[in-house]
């Protein structure tokens, strides 16, 4: 079992939990049954999760069941879940990279308390100043990563160093074919605009011969992000939250009124008929449960966060992100992109 | 002459000047010929553009050409700009507010300098601390006010109130029968997210009873932008760019997946005969140029830029915009929203 991919499961975690977890774990396995180099540790109420496993068909071979008798809420506050949580499935899938065989935790509940107690539990590596949370974003050339999406409201020039270190270490783990290309995001392409913090970051970035695990692209506009000219987009976690919501309500927004004219007529109805294939590989392509799944960076070991909202395949994505994350060696990745720049850093 | 509106045109600024400015103009006199209470004060090269107005059927009542040496180039920074920018159809279209008897003055030129030069020649009003570029952006239920786009890289919580007050007041000179209803833009619904900066602006809006020219809604995520629960959205100039930026960028990977999607099969193109009114629908009610125009208010004269590449429509929606403005009384809102907040304001 020590040469597999194990993935640590909250069962409880998210809208519709167990069902859709287990659901999306079934999923998995039904897809990559060939493979035979994962493994489950699935944390939560015993009972049901067996008899749903039993349901879809989970071979036995691929799981490992760890009752637990607490779900954290998503009403929680991080402090009082600390309190309680020390029986929950959460606390649990985390805790078992640590007394346990788990490589990765992925759990759809309350991402306060998720972030918190990944921090206590499995702690910062000694050279990231501040963890990160990491999440990917479509492109005409694939997917983008896009990091900090809200765990850091303030960052220094070094916190915006460490996340591009630590984004290309994601980018070239799922894409190890690839170069990762940092552009960090700002309102101009010109060296002179944007913050004092942002303007140190880019000399820090460009001047240093040292950053030489990815390619640095300079200021990227957010008009630009899909284009994938840069591929791993850096922000403080503030402005990378605002773009990523209002990505999601321009998106929701563009589809909504797509659908209200297409339902408007009889004839525009019928047109769909003919350009159903089309419109579906359309919906296919934008499908935000394809991109489901914010990677939290910079602890001892990787979590990853699912929509909570999300259904069974969209908890198939993230189930299927961290397979790729462990596949493609993360951890060693962003030792090695951390360590030789932070010997020299001041 | 003085009971119209009396709008300055900086007819040499932008891609396709002048021809795209002058027949903008004709479009607005085409829509309005019967209202006759408009008037444009038309500044750049004269010989070029009264061939245009002719070529376009603007009757002289409607006009007076001011003969302009220079004009002031995309690549051109402020500082230079100042020194050469006198004898330009830019400087000499703010200039007309001051010296002769425009309302308001309109530009597509360089966005940089049109900023500078118009804080130098109108000057910013007293009680406001820094002026605020202020956009339109389409919701659910109409048209958004968005401020600050981009003048303002670093605000305080006082900048962010005086925005709230300046943004209302346009909300209600473009739509007089309604509430303007701010939101403060952040990255979560909850008291304690954000900023200390948007956390003291939340507290000043929230508590004091004098602000009572338009509703507070708290906090708004962007993703909740387009819903139009609130109307005018206040961020600053970093954050409000950032937004604005991946709401383009978004919305044209969407329609260009879309667009693509349409074309790839027979079946598909032929289904578009069917939906060809729809998606005329559709594609119209997103057409960006129906949002075109970004107002920097604060200063003693409204001024308008244009986007530089927009083309005759466009520039015809800025024109509008200028009207609806004046005919909103927008100045004097402004005074009155500003007036006795600031008296009491430290």
């Amino acid at each position: 079992m020590s040469d597999k991919i194990v993935i640590a499961i909250d069962a409880m975690g998210g809208e519709n939990s167990p069902e859709k977890n287990i659901e999306g774990i079934s999923l998995f396995v039904k897809k990559n049954i060939n493979l035979k180099d994962f493994f489950f540790n699935i944390f939560g109420k015993e009972e049901i999760i067996s008899k749903l496993l039993i349901k879809h068909g989970v071979p036995k071979e691929f799981y490992k069941i760890f009752n637990t008798l607490n779900t954290v809420s998503d009403e929680e506050t991080p402090l009082s879940a600390i309190k309680n949580s020390k029986n929950s499935s959460m606390w649990n899938s985390i805790n078992s990279q640590v007394v346990d065989n788990s490589h990765i935790s992925l759990s759809a509940g309350n991402t306060g308390v998720l972030l918190v107690i990944s921090r206590m539990i499995l702690k910062t590596i000694e050279e990231v100043r501040k963890p990160a949370l990491a999440g990917l974003w479509p492109s005409k050339r694939g997917v983008n990563v896009v990091l900090d999406l809200g765990a850091n409201i303030e960052c220094d020039e070094n916190n915006l160093i460490d996340f591009s270190e630590m984004g290309s270490a994601l980018y070239k783990a799922l894409h190890p074919e690839e170069t990762a290309k940092v552009g960090l995001l700002n309102i101009g392409k010109e060296e002179i605009k944007g913050t004092e913090i942002i303007k140190k970051a880019h000399a820090k970035l460009k001047d240093d011969e040292k950053y030489k695990d990815f390619d640095f692209n300079g200021y990227i506009e957010p008009n630009k992000i899909m284009d994938g000219d840069s591929n791993v987009i850096v922000a403080d976690g503030f402005t990378g939250n605002i773009a990523l919501k209002t990505a999601e309500g321009t998106a929701k927004f563009i589809t909504d009124s797509l659908k209200e004219s297409l339902n408007e007529s009889f004839l525009s109805k019928f047109s769909i008929l003919f350009s159903y294939i089309s419109l579906k590989k359309f919906k296919n392509k934008l499908d935000p449960r394809k991109y489901n799944g914010a990677i939290f960076l910079g602890l001892k070991g990787p979590v990853v966060k699912s929509h909570g909202a999300t259904d069974s395949t969209g908890f198939y994505y993230s189930i299927d992100l961290c397979y790729r994350i462990i596949k493609g060696d993360l951890m060693n990745k962003i030792k090695k992109n951390i360590k030789p720049v932070n010997a020299n850093k001041n």
